[in-house]
């Protein structure tokens, strides 16, 4: 069983055939960015007339009895994630609305400021705010996962304690092999792990140590030295894999609606678009070569399915329902 | 099994009550008359709340076993319903997205023409128009039943006939017993009928022979009637109770906004609210009163059964999945 974490592709059947291709049984797929609520259901609406049209290659999936049966029906689980909590805009009743459409994870912030913590690019870390302990709470009821990723350290601290239920970094590094912006330092690790939470390992170049020049085997090795300080169970993959799309995509994801001008995130004006990914993993088809890397690292077959996959789906069936 | 296929309470815990003492296992509540889709993602929104806060007395339903289900565990299944097709806007995409939030009925006109096919008040019949027939088709492979209970003749003649699925006309009784333009002509009955159809019978009193003053001995007399002329497998309850509603309510049921004016409906001038409920049905726990007057007119006590919900539950079954 192997489950990317995250990627936001550029659809197309394509890319679905790829899927089978790398062996990829499920994936957890970003919906939206700054899509309030009605774009990100015109969002569904598209993935539904995916699944109508490709439905011998992907299906949706709710659970993790789902992405089991996906696997057996050799096709791969799409899960559904939003990137920030626009999709819910100021209303806590579109936490379940959104469950019932089978959102299943969503942070709580997109590198700024939300109304329900900080983002990782603010000057200034709140943490929680009111509105985002109650809808931490209500996504703990229905089983919405509270995702990290573009956080803030100390807000993501506090998701972790505040929560009832494990976060997810879905996709990031830890900062202490490569010090991006976007990638997690120790105390934060410490706190999702604490909480039962799960990381999934990003191949997007700005968070790989050399960027596009990272080799497998520096990925890798970063992967066990993580393993060797926080155990097996926490950690997956969550590619963050942006394949086909457009470099006016990387602007919409950084830029929104938020601002009139232009914010380059990760990259910077010299480098506005979507960085080269490194060789060994350009697209779905790749998938196998991270199996193959992390056994070259000295994985044994257990510890490389548990990483390529089976960690996320002991997740997602603890964190998909509904809270007993 | 006893289900109201229509009702649209002032819903409140009092009433969740009321239909636990009146033996309702089931009812197809409406959420919306003219609320576009975010209004009615509110509408479900309320309704989550009513779920979570009276967990003791109702549950939502999406099937048929989850109405068995409900019934096994003492409480009310509310399905959900809408009077018009407003929730999905222009968008056939919509279809889909509220048949997962729950939506099991939807009526394509409410008196008026609507982008679908002509409703009961409208001097001209056009039938269903060309979103119309795409919006049929797509209700019938989600499993979202066409109810046209506020239709005009032709349009309910063509939809049952172009349905490849059964249709339904929730809350109407017949023409020929009390010749309101509300109440169905024979030619439509057959049509709905003929295509394994449901209809239910409505204690609405402008739907009554008699109106307000209408027997309950005369209500079960016009049940006996129709079972004799297209048999007991077509009949169910639809009582279009409006418990505890004000006035207001009538009049949003009849003007919405797409008037500024006063449009009275079934109503008058003179009369231009909720007219009084029979004496015998006045609640949700006046339903066995309804049960016992079927025996009275001579109904065995299979035929009371399949008459107060039984049918209605073979019709959910088929009815409320995907197409297979």
């Amino acid at each position: 069983m192997w489950i990317d974490g995250l990627q936001y592709c550029r659809w197309e059947r394509r890319i679905f055939e790829e899927m089978r291709v790398g062996g990829v049984d499920a994936v957890h797929v970003t919906l939206s960015y700054h899509e309030m609520f009605r774009e990100t259901v015109l969002r569904i609406e598209e993935w539904n007339r995916f699944f109508e049209k490709n439905a011998d290659l992907i299906v949706q999936a709710r659970t993790g009895a789902d992405v089991r049966r996906a696997k057996a029906d050799g096709r791969t689980a799409s899960v559904f994630g939003a990137q920030t909590p626009s999709p819910i805009e100021d209303d806590i009743g579109l936490v379940e609305i959104l469950h019932t459409l089978g959102l299943r994870f969503m942070q709580l912030t997109y590198n700024n400021q939300s109304l329900l913590a900080t983002g990782c690019y603010e000057a200034e870390d709140m943490g929680l705010t009111r509105m985002g302990r109650e809808v931490v709470a209500e996504m703990n009821r229905v089983g919405l996962v509270v995702d990290m990723s573009h956080s803030a350290d100390r807000s993501t601290i506090e998701a972790a304690e505040h929560s009832a239920r494990p976060i997810a970094i879905t996709h990031a590094n830890p900062h202490r092999w490569h010090p991006a912006r976007r990638n997690k330092r120790d105390a934060v690790i410490e706190a999702v792990v604490a909480g039962g939470g799960m990381m999934g390992f990003s191949v997007y170049p700005h968070h790989l140590a050399g960027g596009s020049d990272c080799s497998l085997d520096a990925f890798c090795g970063m992967v066990a030295d993580m393993v060797a300080s926080y155990g097996l169970a926490h950690f997956g993959i969550g590619s963050d894999l942006c394949q086909g799309q457009p470099d006016s995509v990387v602007e919409w994801m950084r830029v929104g609606r938020w601002t009139k001008g232009v914010d380059f995130g990760e990259g910077s004006a010299a480098a506005p678009g979507f960085p080269p990914q490194p060789a060994w993993f350009r697209t779905n088809a790749d998938m196998p070569k991270i199996a193959k890397g992390l056994a070259a690292v000295g994985f044994n077959k257990r510890e490389v399915m548990a990483l390529m996959g089976g960690n996320w789906l002991t997740f997602f069936d603890k964190n998909f329902g509904a809270m007993t």
